[in-house]
């Protein structure tokens, strides 16, 4: 399965490599990373970073998107919330990162499902829809196909989840294990809310 | 203070974006990328990086080395060492994540000191320098000036403890809030080993 990851710039850079560090550990798993123009991104830390383009993306992937400060310009750009629609539809699961959730949810990807933020944007995420039921106490949520994670670092007991939701505890454990990570195994113990 | 990461291939994404997450978050530093011929370079996860030029780094500034793969290669490397040599007697901070020390200890930088390594890669670790002082059940290990952690996700509990001992306890807790991080405080406190 590809992971999709979409970039853009002022991206949160943990948001991204920490549930990557996770996924690519999985044999199932191709990662790919992809933005609206192609070529280089700039991360909100300064990273830059490799790209492809939006379009490429293909069916029956995990589309994966950080948060971070760039969410604030992209919850009004409308073509780039219509690409990460369109791109959404033709994957297998959707996966977001912090203020990621607001960019999924004013592009309608998360229509009536439970999704959470990051707790310190809270108010923010909220209203960017009011066709989500967001969820403030949790380290994430899976609704359906789509898991959402609180902040930043969220994501990586998000990845962990993900991994072990698709093939089993025992392969998230190992991964966590050869990581050295510790693992907040529970999705609804958010000491951060 | 600059903050100085020298990348090469197949190094370990998240030895790298944990840290530096963290490390971007004090006012006081400004991160920069470098390897030994600058340009392009693709982590273990197939992250491509772009980077200046190793000769480039500036005194006074903290060099940060991951582990992964990589290093593997680069051991027997002469000329990448004697240029991390070069470049930490410019520094005035020296941190590892992973098998990284082991780069570290080979160029002979951690030379009579103590350092810690990956707990699955321990016994290469010692075998790069007997004039190291290794640490088995550790964290991560501070000695002078040099920062050596153990797997690629205590490279972020070392990163605080880094701001911590720099800047204030203080500082490095609301850094761990603002990203949702379980920070284990403790350098000694090592589940994995």
């Amino acid at each position: 399965m590809e992971i999709c990851i979409v970039l853009f710039d002022d991206f949160e850079t943990l948001d991204i490599f920490g549930p990557i560090e996770i996924l690519a550990r999985c044999a199932e798993h191709k990662l790919s990373y992809y933005s609206v123009k192609g070529g280089q991104v700039k991360s909100a830390q300064g990273t830059i970073i490799q790209t492809d383009q939006i379009e490429n993306i293909p069916k029956g992937g995990t589309l994966v998107l950080p948060g971070g400060r760039g969410t604030r310009v992209l919850i009004n750009d409308c073509v780039f919330l219509a690409l990460i629609k369109a791109a959404a539809e033709k994957s297998k699961y959707c996966m977001s990162i912090c203020t990621g959730s607001s960019l999924f949810a004013k592009a309608g990807v998360l229509d009536g499902k439970r999704a959470t933020s990051n707790k310190k944007a809270f108010e923010w995420a909220m209203s960017t829809s009011d066709k989500v039921s967001w969820i403030k106490k949790a380290r994430w949520v899976v609704d359906g196909n789509c898991y959402t994670s609180s902040g930043v670092s969220a994501g990586m007991d998000m990845a962990l989840g993900f991994v072990a939701d698709l093939y089993g505890q025992n392969e998230a454990e190992k991964i966590a294990e050869d990581i050295e990570y510790i693992w907040n195994q529970d999705k609804d113990n958010d000491p951060f809310s």
